[in-house]
């Protein structure tokens, strides 16, 4: 089968984007407005058994789909302007699991004032489908992509990882009788987007490339490099991770990287600053940005890897 | 099950839009920009044995995909921006579906001048499901919604209505060889969305009320008297349909009307002008809009109801 990589260049290929614009292979496109300003734009799509299952409570999806989403306007540095909000279900889907995951839904996109200005609803003849559209604001030159990373920025992250990956690994064994108020269930499954740290690093103007965290930095960095055209040192004693983290673990330092660096969905912002720049927002310098292609793992043997969504499993 | 109506309602229960926007219940929702324009958005999901089969030419699936979409800016009035498609494929499609599909979407971008800016790949654990986001834009008090109808006005269409359905039935009756040079095939898988047409029609400042004609003119009218608060008197012998329909029903006014108003994706152009206004765009005018909230069908004593996309069968 086709890989995603391959789908991407095929889509992209042959197209020229108008002046000013910025499209695929960034967590947003960039549209300029006719004022100084950029609308910033994302799409998610979300499927049931592949992104989550029914059975997990509908108002935690509902918060994910939003809040996955809203996570790369976050990424841009960019502000909020509105979300869309598409919906396939199965005629013989319960009325209860479509109202439940409203709520949580609609409760995210108003903690975060991202308004509900339109969407699609379908009956599917399969499973549910979730597609969800976000768009941002920016000012011109403000808003940061994944390409200006330089030799010898520092590489930083906000907050703590792999919280999420073990809520995942929790909940896939769980049952049918999972317990939400699991720390590391809430954190997989109750993700809050660092939009304001990303609105006050863009302002900085301090960060040079930035992206949202969703598929681990093992194969989230790999993506800054590809675009910025250099390689990077991570030293992996740094990598941020919570203290229930390393109780869970029991301290072994290869569970807790494999959690950290392969582990989807913290929603944690990754940049790059200029060296010793200071920061408006707390956050961990975990390496540097080096010329050449080569990404090195210090302190570990493991090569961490990209992450294809259509060779590997993926639930919730 | 929930009706699409209800949980459309639901959705924009409680939500407060911010000075400027317009949200759901038009073909596109409208952004303030940053300077004297407003961005145009809109989102449909297509999803495979609901909206389209895989047996079908998948380059005219793409078309369809991409121009049911560019349509919604048509009847706004906007001129392009871009367009996002996100893509859920299963393990077992073949790669070639995927590239063809690929082709005929990105000749309908290509023709309509809407850059491909992103979107979204991922497994799906059932059928293939498609979405797709377009942006448009407008100038300030420019974009045409369905709410501007008055009494008085007089109902128009651009082209002619119901080939469309007709080519529907006779691809769902010709099983897996069919004529794709037949006429009606034609129009109901290669439409032509009237974006150029909508946008001379915005400028002209003549139009009250516009809308694409997706579902039919017996449930699509309907959109627009209940967003205006108005009732209309359609005269059937007035709605313009081609000779080849004429010949297809041989001359059965019933069967011809069935297709004209109640059969879908014609893609032409809905719209209400000021009684007498001189237009740039060839239409014809089928009515008028009245006081009061009844829709009268003259010439008929058929009843043409609303189309819930919940309740009835739709195919293609």
């Amino acid at each position: 089968m086709i890989s995603e990589f391959e789908l991407i260049d095929k889509i992209r290929s042959g197209i020229s984007l108008p002046d000013g614009y910025v499209g695929i292979g960034d967590d947003c496109a960039h549209l300029p407005e006719s004022g100084s300003y950029r609308t910033l734009v994302s799409t998610d799509m979300l499927l049931e058994n592949v992104h989550f299952l029914r059975k997990v409570r509908a108002d935690l999806t509902g918060w994910k789909a939003a809040v996955a989403n809203i996570s790369d306007i976050a990424a841009c540095g960019g502000s909020p302007k509105g979300i869309f909000l598409s919906l396939a279900l199965p005629r013989d889907l319960e009325d209860a699991w479509v109202l439940v995951f409203l709520d949580g839904f609609k409760k995210a996109c108003a903690e975060y004032s991202f308004p509900i200005l339109g969407g699609d609803t379908c009956e599917s003849a399969g499973k549910i489908g979730i597609s969800v559209t976000v768009l941002g604001q920016c000012p011109d030159g403000r808003a940061v992509s994944r390409s200006g990373a330089r030799d010898g920025d520092e590489i930083c992250v906000t907050g703590t990882l792999g919280d999420s990956a073990a809520g995942l690994g929790i909940l896939l064994k769980s049952e049918n009788n999972p317990d939400y108020g699991n720390y590391f269930i809430q954190r997989h499954l109750c993700p809050r987007p660092r939009l304001a740290e990303g609105l006050a690093l863009s302002e900085s103007g301090l960060v040079n490339a930035m992206m949202d965290i969703s598929d681990g930095i093992g194969s989230d960095l790999r993506h800054i490099l590809a675009e910025s055209h250099c390689g990077a040192i991570v030293d992996t004693a740094r990598i941020p991770v919570s203290e229930n983290l390393r109780l869970l673990c029991a301290g072994n330092r290869v569970r807790i990287l494999d959690y950290a660096i392969s582990g989807g969905e913290d929603y944690e912002l990754l940049f790059v600053k200029k060296a010793g720049a200071s920061l408006p927002v707390a956050h961990t310098v975990i390496g540097r940005i080096v010329s050449g292609d080569s990404l090195v793992w210090k302190g570990t043997d493991r090569k961490y890897k990209g992450y294809n969504h259509f060779s590997d499993e993926k639930v919730f």
